[in-house]
């Protein structure tokens, strides 16, 4: 199968740490836009020993290249434009999250997939984490009987961000971008869907990053009755042990199961019990990968991609607008 | 000064662990509701080396004995009607949570309080934890700066609860009853005042507790721009290490600062530390005899109790009606 790739804004990483395992795949095209860093994903690719062509233009490269998955990092707010160009073409899409920017976006990039046969996956990189992909495992297998209640957690040191972060227009908000994973994490545990959404942000003391949202949280209630909640922010110091203290504890009928410092907390009827969870049997783009082949389902496809975005801008317009949605009355 | 005690409900063992350090205290009455137990509070008044009356009547009580101050730990339902009677006899009220279980009692309390000059104090029982105690001296230090974004945590065992908690009408609801010190935390670490109230509930799966809610989880906005929310549960297995899984994390502008497991987490400009608080120089029952003496503020007052208990209140009446509630607009 022919991959091409645009960009390395974010989690590009995620296709290259792949390729090893996929010998069925070969990189043929590279587009970088005008501001991140082709030089990278070039050198990257030629690591892997592979010579692909080099792009100035998008839609040129899918119509010359012709390829069965696209792997789209660029610019955020083009991330919709690219998945509906090769999603009208057939082209597989893995994209960064999000895929869109606002519901208008997402509605269009739906309505082309619906017209087709190609899959998309996208938002859901963090389901792949050994600590959460491990939980998840031992909450299937009912190690805390049935779930009542969530705190999903997303801490991230801010760090010096690019320019294109300052701007809604071109970020897209911090929740949809930063909380994604939470509201993505709480879906999954509870394999529900939501019901009401109520949140809040604050773009005050964010260390002249313009428009960025510095903390937001966000209270949930599922079709399950399963009460959730999400905290998000850039407030972890920078010389705090890592990057992101991504946090999820999940309280059911017969146990709380909590994945904090990597590291999975599960008390049940014998008392607590710290985990140190295996490697996932898992990647996320060769996951993706054997769907399209038909050698196994992934963990996510477009319908809960699609679902996750739009419950990440509708929690986005809950907080801008300070009021409380039903998804029953949308 | 005289003092007077009321059932063993709850948290009568804060008036009883600050009688050896109070020898200007002098316990000269006891009245127990006839389904408490008496017998207990009675044997600990004996061990303390005093020979209380034992009253079969409240009022009787209080017209015999006269105290300075009572210490009310009977029924839930009975906490606003003897509040009010002490009060309005120029006694000073130690009072277990909440204080009223309708916001109706709340002002009749408030209103009778603001007619003499008794002292009250309630629901802040928490606030004099080692590391909640220790945890708020660092955070107003400056040890994270300004602070953005709370989340408070309380997580009890279910246990075999006495029938009274079975009934909205004698129990008041889980937010005002464990949800309380979430909120008071809260109010107290950020320094300001409700703005918006968003809280969810679930009494499904509460093991035939009736109407006992097993969860909760609140979303608030203060005055001052902070974001905070609280998470509330009866889901803590029986097997787990300790009752509770009492939490705070606080993030602000120059670290964060977590109170987990009776230990303080701080990160800031130098690191990740693990602090062991020290034994407060405080016990919350003395803290009040000492202001009542004019000897140093507690660290709470009247004032705070009662937008404590309206707050819990009123976040109870959000979950009841899931329904936002603006406090400008009340």
């Amino acid at each position: 199968m022919k991959l091409c790739m645009v960009g390395a804004w974010g989690h590009s990483i995620y296709t290259l740490e792949s390729l090893p395992d996929l010998p069925e795949i070969e990189l043929t095209g590279l587009y970088s836009g005008n501001t991140d860093s082709p030089g990278c994903l070039l050198a990257e690719s030629q690591k892997l020993g592979f010579t692909p062509h080099v792009y100035a233009d998008y839609v040129a490269m899918l119509d010359t290249e012709n390829p069965d998955i696209v792997s789209i990092d660029g610019r955020f707010d083009e991330h919709a434009f690219m998945c509906i160009e090769a999603l009208r073409r057939g082209i597989h899409v893995f994209c960064e999250k999000p895929i869109a920017l606002t519901l208008s976006d997402l509605e269009k990039i739906e309505e082309v997939w619906k017209g087709g046969s190609a899959k998309l996956i996208s938002m859901v990189g963090l389901r792949y984490d050994p600590a959460m992909y491990h939980a998840h495992k031992l909450v299937e297998q009912g190690a805390i009987g049935k779930i009542k209640l969530i705190y999903a957690q997303k801490s991230y040191r801010l760090g010096i961000r690019p320019e294109h972060f300052k701007k809604r227009s071109t970020y897209g908000g911090t929740i949809p971008w930063v909380g994604s994973h939470a509201l993505d994490w709480i879906l999954w545990f509870s394999g529900s869907s939501f019901e009401t959404i109520f949140a809040t942000q604050s773009c005050e003391d964010n260390f002249d990053n313009g428009e960025l949202e510095i903390a937001a949280q966000c209270l949930f209630t599922m079709k399950s009755g399963v009460l959730a909640e999400a905290s998000i922010d850039y407030l972890r110091p920078a010389a705090a042990p890592s990057h992101g203290d991504d946090r999820v504890r999940i309280a059911g009928t017969s146990g709380v199961i909590e994945v904090r410092g990597g590291k999975i907390i599960l008390i049940d009827a014998a008392g607590e019990q710290v985990i140190e969870p295996p490697v996932p049997d898992r990647k996320i783009f060769s996951d993706f990968v054997y769907d399209i082949e038909g050698k196994r389902p992934a963990l996510a496809d477009a319908r809960q991609t699609f679902d996750l975005t739009r419950a990440c801008l509708l929690t986005q317009k809950s907080a801008d607008e300070h009021a409380l949605i039903h998804f029953s009355a949308l």
